[in-house]
Parts: structure tokens; C-alpha cells; sequence
């Protein structure tokens, strides 16, 4: 059994065998050519599910999306930047209706097989005017998938592309959308997810569910959702391969490959966090349980306090320790281990002598790695984040006006 | 019945009767002259209760404490800023019960009956040769209070006290620190009360958890505590009122003057945030429960894209629909009708149209007031806060270096 991914040079979502996508810019919100809708589709009718925001105010896509996939079957999706079509009543799901409809017929195929997604500012009808122009330029390709993680970023300053091939000759491919570790709550997280293996839906379901329980619900804190958040994963079966259903190798392998692919996209989020200098992990181990592990690792890596602390290279382990303390997890503070950048900076609840010069150092790296000992249980857990930089509030602070 | 609060000009935690305060400078952390540290004490035995930081990491003044007040009685406090004494150890509770023991004999009560308080950086031991120093020096008097309230500013830019007369002839007074609405769990909140009225210690413990909330738990997000938070109430009685136990018109009169002392030193703290340049207020009404209430409006107020659109003046209201979407509460999103300073831009969870430069006057100003109404039931809260700015982050870079 492998247990390194095999990722595909410069892959990305349609580097699964049957996935076709394109872009266009439409002048949603930025003028100046910029890539800003898209179109991802599949040769055959796909099984098909999603995870959506558990945001109460939901975005018309999601509430389309999320009805229509109930039969857990799509053939495309059509996505927007610059406008959310969040709060925007009747109006706003009768215009994700048509925009859907406008890329079925763009594409040839059934209107409610075509999902949808928005991200951007809330409360703005869509300019359905500029989204058919746009719709109408938008020229499907094996190549396109590159267009397509453009077109969905705004305030992302690269794209977030992937691929992995599987052991049984099938692929994943995926892109995704978000820069913002520090605050997912708006910075809508989008990602879409293709795959020619035959999956069945049941465990096509089960299998997304436990990928983002391990990737994007670790750069994240639970119920911190947008309005749109959706991530989504469409199985077209091209790839030659038997049925993957649940147990046994080959859901296994699949389940390995779509992590590795989630996790992939779900760093490269918290890397691009907005106003980000650094990447953080957060390592945590002998908690109690697997779920006190995530809290904890969650907790530690989504602190503003210890954001900031990483962000000033300052050695500050008691705000570590303190974000812990809160997280709800089962903990005794005397027994807490901590290690920043591999050097010991407690033990048993206690600082330790350590070099600050040294762990500056390391706190000055692009890459800062926490690890955190409950020595209670077995639980184990890891979590991604980013630093809190004076210019995330900057980018915050006007981004309407 | 009055409703207004009664504020003494220049109050403070000595204005009710018997209750001295004295600080002096023992050079803690700092060094030219700064008071961090200070004793308050009672010329008789007071009932006295308290409300702790719950996190599971607990300072050793913290666990001291708790431990002493089981019997609902004390005379003094000894407090310090500069050194929080936590992840300490047993060095560290043994260096509490010294600092206790210290003062008690200083001020001539029984160790027993002294409480501690410490805030400032943790994992550094206690230097006892200094505290000892420095509490030689404190000299109680009726004035001190103003002392005692500099001497435990940490990040504070101002002294936070009050004064409230109650209608029965006892006044309640007060001092807090704490410059973190921000981020309450690492920017220790200490506050400290007195009332000369005779209060019965089950009422007294029940009225500080009513008071505190409606009050600091609505600066601040459920379990967002330091190691070190602590509200003490301290009641001697020399009032010369009858005693105060639960029911009837002193109790509610006695509740009334404490909640304003509470509110108005958790707006100061509000008000004086780490790096705040504006003051914000969060009233929502018609939840389904007060606690729904509470939910939605602390989440609001804690939203760090909410404060930093505030920061920039930006009538970014879906930030804020978004905060209450994700709060928990119940919830009906075409329900929702928002207004920022008076003026209306959400009605039934779609935007109407606003003057926008109107709005961003109202931003403009030092306080910003919004009211999220939920149109379900009868459940109101309000909340407190600041905006996020660039020098919060300066802030909290560099704390410990």
C-alpha cells in the first residue's frame, strides 16, 4: 500500500479522464478581462455530492444545489466570482435557476443536471445580463481546468489546483477558492472535485464527508461558514475501473487519494490566508479522543493571539497553552508537552529552558510547525492556519467600497 | 423606581464606606515608577464572592482563590500586574499563599481571609523579593482606589472605575482592567467590587452572576477566558442598611446598582479594546430567547470581519447577517431587519436601498450602534465591542518580547 500521494505535475480538475471546463470574463465585478465565470463539465451524467455551509443564511446556488443533488447525480457547474447571490430572495434563486439553465443549453445537456455556485459580495443581484454574455463565451476543454480555478478566485492570490492518481488507475482532480484561513466565516471556501472512478453515491457521499473532515474542517472552526461554502465531487466512472463501493481495497484507495487531494487544496488555503506571511501547523496528539484533538488543534491555529504571536516571531507559548485550556477538550494543564519548530518549549505543564534565540528562528520560517501533548489518550489531530498580519485587517477593513 | 443609574463623580472601588486601597511600584516587569501593585482591603470581615476564568488552565491566584472564597468570606486583595503567575506550578501557589500571607500581615488580618489577583505574562515565576518590597510600601487609605486601579493596567491606555449610588443609602464601586473585547482570552479581565451594603452571601454570589451576565460575558465570547479572570464582589455592611438577601425591593435594588457598575466598566473595557479606534454596540431583539439573543449578538460583536469593516467604515452588511447565520441562534433569514446608526439597509433579510455616504457617516463616528431585529420572539441582548485595526496586530506581535 502506498501511502504518499502521486501528484500529477501541474494537474489540476480535469486531468480525470471525461472532465471538460472553460472560463470567461464577464465583468461581474472587475473590468479589465479578468476570469470570472466558468464552466466545469462531464462527457456522462456523474454521481455527484457536496458538503454545504451549515450557515443558516444560505446563498441561492446552495439552496439549488443542495435540492438538486438530493438524487446525487450532476453532468455540470456553472460558477461565478464577484457577485455571492446571498440574500437576494425569490429573485435571487429564480436567477440561479436561469443561470443554470443558460449553461445547460450552452453545454447540451438537462438543465437540473447543472449545479451552481456563486462567491463574492452579498446582497447584489446577479447581472444576469453579463453572466449569459459570459456564458455564452465559455469554451469547454481538457486545458480549461486552469481557467476555471482563475476564474473562481477574488480575494485568492494564486490558484489552487490539484491531482492525484490512484493506485487502481483512476484520478482526482480538484480546485479550490478561499484565502482566508483567519476567517473562512465570509471568505467563501469553494471547491470542486472530479474524479473517473466509478463511485457509488453512497460512498461517494461518505467518502467527501470524512476528505473535508480531515482538510477543510482543519482550517477552519466548526459553524465559522460563509454563506456559499459549498465543496463538491462529481464521479464520471471513465477511468476503465470496477464500482468503488464501501469496503474493501479499492474505496480505500480512493478514500486515500481524495484526502491527499483535500488536504493538498486545504493547505494551499491556509497558505494564501489573507494578508499571510506564514504557514502554520498545528500538531496534536494524546488527547482523549480523535474529536478533543481536532478542538484543540483547531482551537491553537485559529487564536488571533497566537496568530499574531507567530506573525511577531514571538516565542509566546502561554497563549498556546491558554487557547488549548479553552478549546472544551478533556486536558490536564500538567501534563501538556509543547514544541515549536522541534525545540521544547514545556514539559508537564512547565517552560523549560530552551534557546529563544533559536525558536525565533524557527517562528522566522515560512513554515511553522507547533506540537501539542496532551498525553491523556490516543487522539491525534492536525490543523493548517496562517498568521495574523496587519495587512489582513487593511484587506478587511474596505472591501465593499 | 429609578432607572437611571445614580454615578458617583470620581467614584471608585473606595467610595463605599470602610474599604481602603493603596498601590505602589515593585518594578514587576517595568521600571520607572509604574504601580503594579496594590492591596484592597475592608476595616471588617466582609461576605464575598467571585466569578472565575473558565479555562482549564488556571493561574495559581485563580486556584488560591477559589479555594478561600468556599466559605464566602475575606478582608483584602493583593494584586499585581506584570506577571500572571500561571503555568507555574507549585512554586507558583506556594508564591501566592506567600503574597497573601505578605500583605495579611502588612494590613494585620489572617492570611486566610486575603485574596489574590495577578495578570501579566505567563510562565514566569513570582519575584517575591519585589512583591515583598513592594507591598512593605502600599499604605491604605480611602483615596487609594484611583492607585489600585492604575496599578493593575496592563495593555490599558486608561484607569477603569466606577461609582454607583444605590437607593437605600449603600453604593456599589468598582475597578476592571482588561483591554480586550478583542480578544478577552489572553487580555485578562480582572474587576473588582465593593459595596457597603449587608449583603447575604447566597444572594451576593447569585447578583455577581447575574451582573456579570449582562455585562463582561457580553464583551466577550463563552469560553474566550484567560488563565487569570476574576470579578470579586466584596460586601461589609457599614451602609448601615439592613441586611440584603434574595427578594424584595433592596435585593432589586442592590441587583439594579451592581449591573450598572458591571455595564459600565465592561463598556470601558469595550471602549478602551487593544488598538480600538471606535466603540461598538450590538442590540438584538426578537429572538426566540434571551440566550438566542445573546448568541447572536456576541457573535456579532466578536465577528473580526464585522470590526474590521467598522474599522473602515464599510456598510458591509452581510457580514453581519452572515455572524448571526453562524451564531447558533435560531433563526429566520427572511426575517431579518438591520439598521447601522439608525439607519435601515436589511428589512426582511433583503438589502434596501440606503443612502450609503449617510451610513458611512454613522461608521465615521467614535460609537457605532447596530440593531439586528430577528422577528420571532421576545428574547433581547446587548453587546459590546471595537473595531479591529492594524495596531491590534502591532500589539499582539510583540507582547513578551
Amino acid at each position: 500500500m502506498k501511502t504518499e500521494p502521486d501528484f500529477i505535475p501541474s494537474g489540476g480538475i480535469t486531468s480525470p479522464r471525461g472532465f471538460l471546463a472553460g472560463a470567461a470574463s464577464a465583468g461581474i465585478k472587475y473590468t479589465g478581462g479578468r476570469l470570472d465565470l466558468g464552466i466545469l463539465g462531464s462527457e456522462i451524467s456523474c454521481t455527484a455530492a457536496a458538503v454545504f455551509t451549515t450557515n443558516k443564511v444560505k446563498a441561492a446556488p446552495v439552496v439549488l444545489s443542495r435540492q438538486r443533488l438530493l438524487k446525487g447525480r450532476a453532468s455540470a457547474l456553472v460558477v461565478n466570482s464577484g457577485s455571492a447571490n446571498a440574500c437576494t430572495g425569490t429573485r435571487g434563486m429564480a436567477n440561479a435557476e436561469e443561470m443554470a439553465a443558460m449553461a445547460a443549453r450552452h453545454i447540451g445537456v438537462a438543465p437540473e443536471e447543472v449545479l451552481v455556485a456563486s462567491t463574492g459580495v452579498i446582497g447584489l443581484p446577479l447581472p444576469m445580463e453579463r453572466i449569459r454574455a459570459g456564458i455564452a463565451g465559455v469554451k469547454l476543454s481538457a486545458e480549461g481546468g486552469h481557467d476555471l480555478a482563475r476564474a473562481i478566485m477574488t480575494t485568492d492570490t494564486v490558484p489552487k489546483e490539484v491531482a492525484v492518481r490512484g493506485e487502481d488507475g483512476f484520478t482526482v482532480g480538484g480546485i479550490a477558492k478561499g484565502s482566508g484561513m483567519i476567517h473562512p466565516d465570509m471568505a467563501t471556501l469553494l471547491c470542486f472535485l472530479t474524479t473517473d472512478a466509478a463511485v457509488e453515491i453512497g460512498f461517494l457521499r461518505e467518502a467527501l464527508r470524512a476528505a473535508v473532515d480531515v482538510s477543510f474542517n482543519m482550517v477552519s472552526v466548526d459553524g465559522d461558514t460563509s454563506t456559499n461554502d459549498m465543496v463538491l465531487l462529481m464521479a464520471n466512472g471513465r477511468s476503465g475501473g470496477g464500482p468503488v463501493s464501501k469496503g474493501g481495497r479499492a474505496a480505500a484507495n480512493f478514500q486515500r487519494a481524495l484526502n491527499h487531494a483535500c488536504i493538498y487544496l486545504a493547505r494551499a488555503i491556509a497558505r494564501d490566508g489573507e494578508g499571510a506571511t506564514k504557514f502554520i501547523e498545528v500538531r496534536v496528539s494524546g488527547a482523549a479522543s480523535p474529536a478533543d484533538a481536532r478542538r484543540v488543534a483547531r482551537t491553537i491555529v485559529s487564536s488571533p493571539l497566537v496568530k499574531a504571536a507567530v506573525h511577531g516571531s514571538d516565542p509566546n507559548w502561554g497563549r498556546v497553552l491558554a487557547a488549548a485550556g479553552r478549546s472544551g477538550a478533556e486536558l490536564d494543564a500538567d501534563r501538556l508537552d509543547l514544541h515549536i519548530g522541534g525545540v521544547r518549549l514545556v514539559k508537564g505543564g512547565r517552560p523549560v529552558s530552551f534557546n529563544k534565540e533559536e525558536v525565533v528562528g524557527r517562528l522566522d520560517a515560512a513554515e511553522v510547525v507547533m506540537t501539542l501533548d496532551l498525553n491523556l489518550g490516543g487522539g491525534a489531530a492536525t490543523a493548517w492556519g496562517c498568521d495574523l498580519s496587519e495587512e489582513y485587517v487593511t484587506i478587511n477593513s474596505d472591501y465593499t467600497t
